[in-house]
């Protein structure tokens, strides 16, 4: 009987976990929020993931869990571990992907570089903070941001005034310094249960809005230090912190040549979504090998470069409609992946893939492709 | 809405249209012949081809109809047909594929060149058209053979006297001239309805006992001209024959250096498994995009060469045994697919590809892969 993956969360991430499972023979099942998520093809169960009863019937049929998000509360997770599930990434490693303050004590043990932080429960200790640090610093809540959102650069403690409000007693906010990076890179490794651990080669990650809009894999001008350092600290959080399955780092480089660790990610993530088209085993392929314990694949490169290019919003008439007939029709070299979801302003409803030795020409190809679903 | 794309059969070759499919957005039907098929994750329907009604049941509910092999009868195809459905191929292209007889016709009124052949209503015919040939021929029946049934070697017209017996009267049998070649070779081209052609490079396909063993892409030692002819006659055929989606042909190339038909498929064919991983557009996402009458993508390779190798027969203890492991282990650049069926000898359950700069290595790790799965 074929193994059998649970993935809790019904969104894209799930989506693509599809046609790798497909090929390599393994029973996809999809706990889903909701019917007709972006998995729904998948979909064996619809539940409230936080809903303990409804995760444990889901799990009950497959012989390992793993994750869309990394929302999935700790009780929930541990209350699984506790009765003999294999879920991975585990409680004990997710917890730093689901807490920011969690994760920047933890990575300070390891040392790993960072940017400057600290856990900051009212306006005075942030103000201390920032009168340290220039007078700047990002605010983040620990819990519950992503694609920007719980992330906010203050010049003074007011300004998260309304935060320090909403926060429950004894909590704390997090700050860091306001990296002067020259650019953003993101190094992803796979991780398997026994100890396995393959790494893909670092990334550049083009963020606009705080969510990503385009990556270019390798990282241009990546010398062999960079590459090396950049894969050096995927490998310590990967095995510091007892990842299992995919695990992104985001990172900073500075002007100064540093690498600083901005967010973990322990799960397929964006910056890898080239790898479906460019690299020899893609990232959704990857996780599925490593949470099932499976031999991992080769990481390597198809292609001398691969350019990612989101699509988001989209065109209202749905995403195969004469928009994504004319982009096929002009950029035959063009992996177009949609996520069947409705189109809204700024949601990530699909990606277009480029490969080939040009640089220029692919990312002039992902671009182009990737216009035609503009508003 | 998505496009709704319905595949009339659940073998592997629908099964492989899932992935593409799922990326594409496409919604892809399946009518499979049996519960839990290889394509079952995609199965909406179970029911019997030739039974019109069972077909009609499942047609209604698709925007395309397309096949996962060729058996379906053409007084069902026509019907369906004639009641406004969007059936690619449609029955006029093939009947081709159906018909060994309907095809050599046509394609001597085409001028494509083939083996000499006849048809035979009986052994005196029969042992006339040997009596030409050097004494051997190869005798087909017409209808209903794959991976080398219907097909004989025969040295004396006795030796075909139980088809004869079969045959329904007023039929015959095909009979060919035993083609001396050198090797064989398989040329696809995709259509789509609007008649827009892409084709793919020439590559080799290796048989033993009758059935694809190994393809290598491209061809080795392919000049220039071997390229151009093959191109042609795959243009020409899916041109000539009105073929919509995907078309193989496979050919022999003679000592005398001339190429000559063999077969015809119209659908994803075993000797385009390589392009999944080797091509910019695998054939399956290729086949899709056809049927739905969407742009065709870059049929280009993604590296110098692409070998692809059958997996035949297989473990009883199941593909993701400790055999599917080690294989994995063993070669991490190969990329196995599975059928999700159960082995039997000579059976495919699956196929392993891979691709790279040096055909040599490429081909001993695709070997080497396979080899695990061999009892």
């Amino acid at each position: 009987m074929a193994l059998r993956v649970g993935v809790i969360g019904g969104g894209q991430l799930a989506r693509m976990m599809i046609a790798p499972a497909v090929e390599l023979g393994l029973d996809l099942r999809v706990l889903a929020e909701d019917e007709g998520m972006s998995a729904q093809l998948a979909a064996t169960a619809v539940g409230d993931y936080r809903d303990l009863e409804a995760v444990r019937a889901f799990v009950k049929d497959v012989d390992v869990v793993t994750f869309d998000h990394e929302h999935v509360p700790q009780d929930v997770l541990r209350a699984l571990v506790d009765e003999g599930v294999a879920v991975h990434p585990g409680p004990d490693a997710l917890q730093f992907a689901q807490d920011k303050l969690v994760m920047r004590a933890r990575l300070a043990g390891l040392g790993v570089p960072q940017p400057d932080w600290a856990a900051v429960h009212d306006a005075a200790e942030l103000q201390a903070f920032l009168d340290d640090h220039d007078g700047r610093g990002v605010v983040k809540t620990p819990r519950g941001g992503y694609d920007g959102k719980g992330v906010r650069v203050v010049r003074a403690a007011t300004e998260a005034q309304d935060w320090f409000d909403q926060l429950p007693e004894g909590e704390a906010l997090l700050v860091e310094e306001l990296v002067a990076f020259v650019r953003e890179l993101a190094q992803q490794v796979a991780r398997r249960p026994s100890g396995e651990i393959v790494a893909y080669p670092v990334v550049e990650t083009v963020q606009r809005d705080g969510v990503c809009a385009e990556v270019i894999a390798p990282a241009p001008a990546a010398g062999e230090r960079l590459a090396r350092v950049a894969e050096g600290i995927g490998r310590s959080i990967a095995e510091g912190l007892g990842v299992t399955g995919m695990l992104a780092v985001e990172l900073f480089e500075t002007d100064d040549e540093r690498i600083l660790v901005n967010e973990l990610a322990m799960r397929p993530h964006n910056s890898g979504h080239w790898s479906q088209d460019g690299a020899v085993t893609g990232q959704f392929e990857q996780h599925l090998r490593a949470v099932a314990d499976l031999p991992l694949g080769d990481a390597s490169p198809r292609a001398a470069w691969s350019v990612m290019v989101n699509i988001l919003g989209g065109p209202t008439e749905g995403a195969l409609g004469d928009r994504f007939a004319a982009a096929m029709a002009e950029h035959p070299s063009a992996k177009i992946h949609t996520y069947g979801k409705a189109p809204r302003p700024g949601r990530k409803v699909g990606h277009v893939n480029v490969s080939g030795d040009d640089l220029d020409d692919a990312v002039y190809v992902a671009r182009a492709a990737a216009a035609h679903f503009l508003d």
